[in-house]
């Protein structure tokens, strides 16, 4: 038996799912899982199922397209890991927990390299018999730095590109080559504290709950898309210092389970926002 | 346009949400919202449709029968206000709630009377031009008690019974007049503490976590479906008393959104278990 | 036996808590609950003390001064109810739980009377027979509004007031008669979405977690030091509606557990920020 | 400048605060911080103090024994990294945390020693070029393999013993070795769903929470002096692999932040609790 996740962002229109389950179930696919959500400001629909069949037929995809609205955005995904190259900067925390994850399974990727802007965490990720790439942007216009890391992402071709705490703003240029791929994790409860030094910001404003946010990557720096947010009570005993540390806890676990979502194919992009079944 | 909330808890099967959906269509009905669940490893089927038409034939649940396995159980409800019955004894707090949030149209109920042990809330609930009905169990034994009660509950023919800290043990006879109708607030996070004096219990275990539990009432105490869990942080500084005041906030939310989701029909009862969609 | 708390802020100096707690034992007080909090980066010392004993002499407060730094800032304040004065517009759901809470004296407060600038909540008010005060704002400017404010507030020398979702800016010079002492129940997770139709915003940033701010007023709107915040998860297929819905739970919690802990004498306000003991 | 912490368990009495901090002013140290708490059920007396100074002289403990009720539990702990042995079975979440949060000095530990009764996670461990000790309890009976565990726990003179997801039930006789000096993590939240398969207990009765418990090892089994817990909102959907799988990331945040306060000293055990300042 096969197990693929077809996904569908259309416009709402009558009896969408009737016609969609039954082009799956002509062609003897079982339905594992289902969900749908109709966006009615939008008049916008979205669906995930998990099919399971002997084989799925070329024509699948083809006849669904006879009982879709036009413009509809249809994809059939395989279940099972997708390949992620990592890009940091000095910060271990949230790295090291995916790394672990994977090393035990606990997270259906597969790292195909980490990409640091510094050399710090490269023993770490050595540790774990992956590639690390140091590509320093010293000495480099923010277009040649971008350009050589680019070439090394192009070789693993990979699924999902991880912002684990990479600490430079990709320019538009970098971002429009993996649109709706790279997720970031925002040290900050979003849309607070954007920008610089937010658990400062934080502290300064006295906040007693701090908070994360993991979202994708578009051209507005914090502004793309939220996959998935956490937060933690603080107090006014917590320095800047502390709010960091606990911080860092909270970044790590929001990153790990948004990045869970997004391999699992429970996270619909569409504008400024996501689905996340 | 009317609007209803299709229920259907049956055997799973193939191409049941096409069929199912398929003869919606055909009804000219329109599917605002849908949500399934299928527990595999008990191989039930569980669906909720909210569904929106010029009119609801008499035929749509004798021609959903032709499709659906045998031994379902479908139902069609309209939407709209709920009649609750609250049985209470002393405490005021998560009546208070419910009298507030039904007096500003923040929960889809019509209270139609209070029913208490001790005559304590009477003038709360009289304030709300609420028929209070004092029913103490002094002088009488268990059965007559009940059957006092279940006289006056009859009367107003209520969707829903809710236990808002009635500190009595209902029996199976009581229970058993009302399956799945009765929702009770445990003040406890279950299954811990069930019983007498959970507080205290909770104090003296030094716990760090306390919650409530929302759930219908079924023969065995403190044992039926879940429907609703919260919990707060507390510690070491906390009395028993402590535990118990906080333990009242928690303990109202729950309740209310246990009571929420139930009137929304979010809620499907199966063996000692919810779906809540 | 007397209860008193003892309320310090002033310069972080060495042996602080030794001599202060000599003064206390020198008085014959027993000290039942005890915390400090020195701010390092601004060498700045809190400490709040419960005192109980047959008798408080007026030397105490004395004697503390010879032991404490200058411009210190020394409290002694009694236990038992605050009078508080409520202001509204039009929504329920922040009155109605403070009425239930003080109606089962879950809070220690005493309701003097409540103020609406609109006529909505005036029946609720009076099921508690408390004094409710219509005083519109039309056809008045923002001064003379104010003043016939100020006017029925001062009648009532309240030791707070307390915004329950008083939909009106108040100006610096209303704010100034009641410094430190005016709380407000912001609907938003401060910073984030400040200012008008928060759950608007809220809705089209899809943020995955909302939350409600209590905050003391200050002469820059939404500003002030925070008492209280807290959050609850939502998803993408919470309308801007059902956000508001469930921001009314959060905000009437939030606000409720603020005012518990201000007049517990748990909160110090020192810049714009809050210790909370 | 030298920093250590004081703690202090003893009957309460009046003016113990004066006294204690009395001693310490004349010996020129410095309060950085400072907590106490009064079980006034028990008439108990906890003191947590965190003192700076150019040196700490003998007599301190001495003349601190002057003014402190007899049989009080008095230590000072110099700040700094505690030593830790961590024992495991199979599950690598828990161990691969602490080994990242090391790694990166995120915890002030230093992990003297990994010991496991299975293979499986000597690769990971030696990673990170610790020791692993192998000790199978294969033909061995519990008294034997437990020596074996004692010899070489012995040789590190560990501060504390971590047991992260070790699955044996250790003995009264090598718990009263290492008296509140365990910390196990429970993969459930204590006292709800004791002893095994807590998951799969949890998905039978249809609970929709789930948590972990950090908790000091005493001679019952899931018994002892609870330190900290957690919880995640789960529901219907969750199989009970997924709510293990869900848990897994509780249990090691919770195991984690256990050890962060039990190192940090802000932990004192009395009786079947803990204070956690």
């Amino acid at each position: 038996m096969e197990r693929k996740v077809l996904i569908i962002d259309c416009a709402d229109a009558p009896g969408l799912i009737t016609k969609i389950t039954g082009v799956c179930f002509a062609h003897g696919l079982n339905i594992i899982k289902n969900s749908e959500f109709v966006d009615n400001a939008q008049g916008r629909f979205f669906m995930r199922t998990e099919l399971e069949g002997p084989a799925f037929a070329n024509s699948l995809l083809t006849e669904l397209q006879t009982v879709l609205p036009e413009k509809n955005q249809t994809r059939l995904v395989d279940a099972g890991k997708k390949r992620v190259v990592i890009m940091v900067t000095k910060e271990a925390h949230c790295l090291g927990d995916i790394l672990i994850k994977s090393y035990s399974d606990a997270l259906d990727i597969e790292i195909a390299a980490v990409i640091g802007n510094h050399q710090v965490l490269q023993p770490l990720v050595e540790k774990f018999d992956l590639p690390f790439h140091y590509i320093s942007h010293e000495g480099l216009n923010r277009h040649e730095h971008e350009a050589m890391m680019l070439d090394v992402i192009a070789n693993y071709r990979p699924d999902y590109i991880l912002l684990a705490k990479f600490m430079r703003v990709l320019t538009p240029e970098f971002v429009s080559q993996y649109p709706s791929k790279i997720i970031n994790i925002h040290h900050s409860f979003l849309p607070a504290f954007i920008g610089a030094a937010p658990y400062k910001q934080a502290w300064e404003r006295g906040v007693k709950i701090i908070g994360a946010t993991a979202h994708f990557v578009t051209n507005s720096l914090d502004e793309g898309p939220i996959i998935k947010q956490d937060v933690i009570p603080v107090d006014h005993s917590f320095s800047a210092e502390d709010l960091a540390r606990c911080g860092r806890d909270v970044e790590k676990s929001v990153l790990s389970k948004a990045l869970h979502l997004v391999v699992n194919e429970d996270v619909i992009v569409y504008g400024n926002k996501t689905v996340v079944f």
